[in-house]
């Protein structure tokens, strides 16, 4: 059950091809020799391969301009590789236990040269590409091309819709069960189950935070017991068909007080201006700044304490950040959270959140659940 | 339900403390200047800290044998890392986003010298390490301090032995479950809840290898529907209050035949005589050795196509590795698995696996389940 009916259509080695070679003319475009990517977001995104572990075995996609893509995979490991969406737009090159994966990797790259690398690599792999070709540099890839996997094509965006439905349909649901006289992790649990019922192959996190422990925005879920009289923040999200959600509601148990419900209101402005802020080439930082300001004039700036969102894609948290600093313009096809809060130590706390994607003229958010304060028993 | 009637005692920060100045006199003696340690398996072990995700945010474990040991965490996960069990026993520094972690983390180095790392540290915060200490050089710690986690203590061992008990009673239930006509998967799930039913808090695998697909040693578990007849290879494990398990058996659905019959001896009597190899001083590689003589004797040394075994502790695969060529003696505390195999591809495949710890005289597995070959329905 999600909010589109069209079926999802699978990427097709040609998607990943395609990925790939804007990623190398990308990387050129930065002054890079090319790119090393590890078994994570990167890969998947450029190969639709995931391997069974992430591990000390190397698994490591080479892109340069001058051979064509190549995965270098651990000899038990290839059945695996040849099985992934993009296998066929790429060579396989395996190695066996007891041989060196390095001396199979390093006539891949150039003898010098600066290289993107993923992020997340093991220390021990880029350890033995500098060891094996002590010429070479690298450079975190997120650095380098910080929004390489930023601008998503349509089938990206319409995934994410998908996800962003299953979530508030999640939503629908959480409203109904019992809050009070229950443990948070209880809750978080029951959140979990409806994602997982509603389509979600991987749940990242589940935050329910009562009563003052909705003012830490990064407590998650614990012991305490839900009250009457509780403001209560949620915060859930994973993995849909292998794109992330990530919404937050924030409910009251029984009847909120004036006061509760001031702040919950300026918070929903706030994020109602962000989001109408969303237009192609206004920078990151100013998405950031229409929220920040509204709360501000509220009276409760210093109790927003975080940035206004981030990106999300094949991962739950990626760029572009909607942060202060950041001046990247947005681009159509952009995806990203707009998630301000206010948080009053040890009373409560509000944070809304939608994921939006960036149109031709605007915004479009993905999520459509409620925003009022809805009370729950 | 565990093996062990007597309650489990968790770990104080003394025993992290004691694990930590263990470590720093290590690295030094391999002429390493410090250590630093990466969210994952080694810190988990060093400080009893798992931070809420690894992530592009730097958490990192400085040991030197200059100052205490010192634990850089973001500030906002500040009061989950002074909730670990190590906390008191090291020295918090937190860094606020928006600044530079590898500033604050640098002056904790020196502007020379050569440290090991977690293997599994991220490329990006490498990076960051050397770009800030040109001087300084790295080494995986794997590579450095191979046995630095091998030798387990008293409580350690009786964990495992808990983690097998728990895998033992997920394995005498599973052989009561129909096989005949369900898929693989349908049973892999089958064996995965029943190692959280018996207190696993993680599961990490749950291979169902039946007929042919028994013959590939990575196969997992898949949609085949395995049918009377088959032979069925078991490999399951996770994690048991922080420690692994990981056990093989191999069941038949009906009656064997000869053949198989035969096969399934053979591998018996290799597990069994590598087990009783077991003792202090003698090499790794003579465990892989004792297997794989019977194994060849019997007529099948081609189709023994992996190492013998692994170490096991707070991960499922982790040094010393019973394979040829590895020259480190056992020592009393190591816990590692024996599980030769015989694989015949396109028919079938049987591996036994149990669990052994190196006593003061020999070897005592930590699973007890029959090893015979269960016929199921």
């Amino acid at each position: 059950m999600n909010g589109s009916s069209a079926p999802i259509v699978p990427f097709t080695a040609d998607d990943y091809r395609a990925r790939m070679d804007r990623t190398v003319r990308e990387a050129v475009g930065a002054g890079l020799a090319g790119v090393v990517v590890a078994p994570g977001p990167d890969m998947v995104w450029l190969t639709g391969y995931a391997p069974p572990a992430d591990t000390e075995r190397l698994t490591l996609l080479v892109l340069t301009p001058d051979g064509g893509p190549v995965l270098v995979v651990p000899k038990l490991e290839a059945p695996d590789a040849e099985g992934a969406a993009g296998a066929s737009a790429l060579t396989l090159r395996d190695w066996t236990d007891g041989t060196d994966p390095y001396g199979v990797t390093a006539p891949l790259l150039g003898t010098t040269g600066r290289y993107g690398i993923s992020d997340n690599t093991w220390a021990l792999h880029l350890i033995g590409l500098q060891e094996a070709l002590p010429g070479t540099s690298y450079t975190p890839l997120t650095n380098a091309l910080p929004m390489l996997r930023a601008v998503k094509d349509t089938r990206e965006v319409e995934l994410l819709a998908a996800a962003g439905a299953a979530a508030d349909a999640a939503y629908e649901e959480i409203k109904r069960v019992s809050f009070a006289g229950r443990s948070e992790s209880e809750v978080a649990s029951d959140l979990a189950a409806l994602l997982r019922r509603f389509g979600h192959s991987r749940v990242d996190f589940t935050v329910v935070g009562s009563g003052p422990n909705g003012a830490n925005p990064h407590h998650e879920a614990g012991d305490r017991i839900i009250e009457d009289g509780d403001m209560v923040v949620l915060d859930f999200g994973g993995l849909y068909e292998g794109y992330g959600s990530d919404t937050s509601r924030t409910v009251h148990v029984g009847e909120p007080t004036e006061e509760e419900r001031r702040v919950h209101d300026l918070v929903r402005e706030a994020q109602r201006a962000a989001c109408e802020a969303v237009r192609p080439g206004i920078a990151c930082q100013e998405v950031d700044r229409v929220a920040r300001a509204v709360i501000a004039d509220g009276g409760y700036g210093p109790h927003f304490i975080h940035r206004t969102g981030h990106g999300i894609g094949v991962t739950t948290h990626e760029p572009p950040y909607m942060v202060e600093g950041e001046e990247q313009p947005l681009v159509p096809g952009m995806c990203f959270s707009v998630e301000p809060g206010v948080y009053l130590p040890g009373r409560f706390g509000v944070r809304i959140e939608d994921i939006v994607t960036v149109t031709a003229s605007g915004g479009r958010r993905l999520n459509t659940s409620e925003r009022e304060m809805a009370v729950v028993r």
